[in-house]
């Protein structure tokens, strides 16, 4: 368990990290009055969203987390957080590019999670959690640290949805005998094809339908969505 | 350490991680407005309630998380919070087998992770705080995930110290020699009752006391609470 | 890796574990109104505070948590939260004290966690990152746990730097071949220092650049700021 016999190429990995980190950090500059943020905050929030996917997979897996065991991860989510803060006014008026590269890279944690936990021996409904859990993990730990609600939570885009649907590809072409290569690319294909088509068609899930009996006054809050 | 010496039985596990899942439905489902939870984060708080616990316990001990060792924990918590959420209208008006439901869950969880921590070999007061971890953990995640105030730290019925007192007695038990299962046994009844007595007489514990300097001013936040 | 070849002496562990717990009682206590904590409440915010840190850091380095090993780290955390809560009147008059152990605290829970990773094989930059989420993770956990925005996230004294450059020393002293335990000194003297420093002549880190678009409005909110 201590030396995992699956792993993910680092130019892969550090890919994923520096994409993260770049998210993070354009999700982080987007915050002004008290809530704003500075350097040390922004670069948190960009190590956060590059390396929490993976911390949390090596958590629930129960194997030393890869990305502590080299330099580079660290670095080069803390420099692409920089990069990510310093371009933030050129990427936000990209804002097609944003969405492509943040379904890139919920599908890469997702299959790179789905894969390791594959290849440690776990069944296939928790190895597609695990995945889901390392796509939308880094998320949750951003919102939850920055004091807003959980994205994923709320009515919404098929955020988790699209990472669970390219983990579960991955997991049933695996079983039925693909190679992990293959099948993790089908399942990156599948999570991001998923991914863009909610938010160009704005699709999303049914609310809960049941009886209440009471309503619950919240305040709207404003936030900015780079992940809608 | 990677192969526990120690095993609670299928059925109970999942008795407690549907019981759980069906908890966090009914208290997702009482959401509405802005905080209203789609399909899926109903489902994700049923998942958190029923198998939170567990993983919590799991990594405090650092063994594998058992619930993910096989494919029935996911299902079943899934299942039950689908369940929970469709017969939430019926369950609301059984406010009385919630709260009861509820004591049993917070009662296991606890037993289950005490037991399992000193079957481990931890001492006795650390066995406990594993077990009281366990039995509350999820609800603390669920808070966290939903924005809400952790319902645990704020003046209310005595919920952490009954699953405390039920660790308690079930690692005093251990210690002078009862078997794991009889003390656990005994564990579950005595977090149940104090547990359902702390809501049927409205108990809390006091206050903390001290001259203070400043106010703070917050304002009153209107939170469903089918856990007190 | 069950059996650690590096052991922090746990009289040192003790303390710093003894002077959070008072730290986050001081904090617990501050609170009025709906988010006012009951006696379990402020114990609950001292243990976080007091093991928080030696938790976080033994989850990212995959081994035993030290801190569930002996009865006396909850005992030591839970009597110190209850000392710092009945003496909170005479602390809150002593803010100069409450900021210099804050400081020592930091530097503790860094200096340990750096140490400990290195000894455990991990490279430089991982080990400082071990050591900062030590040293701030229990203000993490306390913030999350009691609803607050995450206070190291946002514009403020150098908290999280200094315990970052402490870190650093000690990792960089370490690897020109200095033994841990002088280097741990020197680490614990650098964050001290630099913290006080900061809070003396208020010294923040600067804000981030970035032309933006939108505004975000964002209510004021009052917490007691124990710590700045």
């Amino acid at each position: 368990m201590d030396q995992p016999i699956f792993v993910i190429p680092l130019w892969a990995d550090l890919t994923a990290v520096g994409l993260g980190g770049i998210q993070g950090a354009l999700f982080a500059s987007g915050f002004r009055g008290d809530r704003r943020l500075d350097l040390l905050g922004v670069a948190i929030i960009g190590v956060v969203m590059g390396m929490g996917g993976g911390l949390i997979r090596d958590l629930l897996l129960n194997v030393q987390p890869v990305t502590l065991q080299s330099n580079w991860y660290l670095i080069t989510a803390t420099v692409a957080a920089l990069i990510g803060m310093l371009l933030a006014g050129v990427f936000q008026r990209l804002n097609t590019l944003i969405v492509v590269l943040d379904a890139v890279v919920i599908g890469m944690f997702g299959a790179f999670g789905t894969s390791k936990a594959l290849a440690l021996g776990l069944p296939l409904v928790p190895a597609v959690f695990v995945g889901v859990c390392a796509a939308v993990g880094g998320g949750i730990l951003r919102d939850v640290m920055m004091g807003l609600p959980v994205a994923i939570m709320h009515v919404g885009s098929l955020y988790a949805v699209a990472a669970g649907a390219g983990c579960l590809v991955l997991a049933v072409s695996s079983a039925f005998g693909l190679a992990l290569v293959p099948a993790a690319v089908i399942g990156i294909a599948v999570t991001t094809v998923i991914r863009i088509l909610a938010v160009l068609f704005d699709v999303s899930l049914p609310e809960q339908r049941m009886l209440h009996r009471r309503k619950v006054a919240v305040e709207t809050s404003a936030i900015p969505t780079v992940r809608p």
